[in-house]
């Protein structure tokens, strides 16, 4: 069998992904979080909340899909989820991104990786927006945990997480009573704006 | 359906593992490595070197256990692999950390995860023993890309790593003879005393 030098060489290559800090706060509010620690607690989230997600979604493929969704940070960098700016040529930077990173690994590996990306990305799968539900209710509990975190540092509205967090009304229905009690509580305690 | 109240409790306390420290360095060597990000690391390897479990593997069961394994680490902390002395009290402390710990968890979910770790832990199941090889070769690649890293702060000899190393051998196969090439090339650069 051939030794996994290219495989070695991505699994090296993501460490970069240490390196990427978020917005978020870690729940003790004592650093930012970065967006490899970020990427294996929405994996987590998946293994413990399986009986909330819908029937056709495949927890395993959610799993991988929120392991390497923030991979093309790498290069493109995270990007806040409320800075519209930085949105406009998002979609361009994490597509290179991903050519390259995923590029690095052998076939079929570097394919299934980036079909895995792909259908996150794209968000019709029951799977992908199940993964993507998950991912966004991870930095609304560190928001809600750390007193407002960065809504609060933002000036972030009540109409504006829930719009953030709109896809899990569909994308994870069982968690949705959850979410919006998350988010009536951190109005009232002044976490974010009414 | 009930709301997830006891399973979020548990998503807020493992955020803690993002503040265990290892004694690895980063690969660009600019910081120590935390658990939670480590875990991520070999759950990523799972996937991408998945061709090279031995046919009896459950590629998915390795990954939660890579995922799950050092959770116990929040309350029973990091031992160093070469600090015999820690090593003494390790089994006993980590075992009232899983109680603790998975004990946070409604039913089934509580004993599904418990049953993984001390699968995990008990090294006897071809799973495991992929999953624990994939957990030793990941700290020995950031050593080799450090040049010496922990390895050089401690004097570690070869001997020593061969040992830490040989689970590998009968639980990855087609992955040991990468490994001896790194140690060789370590011991070759002097990142490794012979």
């Amino acid at each position: 069998m051939r030794l996994p030098w290219q495989q070695i060489a991505f699994v090296v290559e993501i460490d970069r992904l240490k390196l990427v800090l978020r917005q978020t706060q870690l729940m003790d509010a004592s650093r930012r979080e970065n967006s490899a620690e970020h990427s294996w607690h929405p994996a987590m989230m998946a293994l413990v909340l399986a009986e909330y997600a819908p029937a056709e979604v495949d927890i395993q493929r959610a799993i991988h899909q929120v392991l390497i969704h923030d991979l093309v940070e790498i290069d493109a960098g995270d990007t806040f989820c409320y800075d519209a700016a930085g949105h406009d040529d998002k979609a361009e930077r994490e597509q290179q991104a991903a050519d390259r990173i995923f590029g690095l690994l052998p076939a079929p590996i570097d394919q299934d990786l980036r079909q895995l990306w792909d259908e996150f990305e794209a968000q019709i799968t029951p799977t992908a927006r199940f993964a993507a539900s998950i991912d966004r209710i991870q930095p609304l509990l560190h928001n809600w945990q750390t007193g407002g975190g960065t809504w609060k540092q933002h000036g972030i509205s009540r109409a504006q997480v829930m719009q953030r967090m709109a896809p899990v009304e569909t994308g994870a229905p069982d968690l949705w009573p959850f979410v919006l009690e998350v988010i009536e509580e951190s109005v009232t305690k002044g976490y974010l704006t009414a």
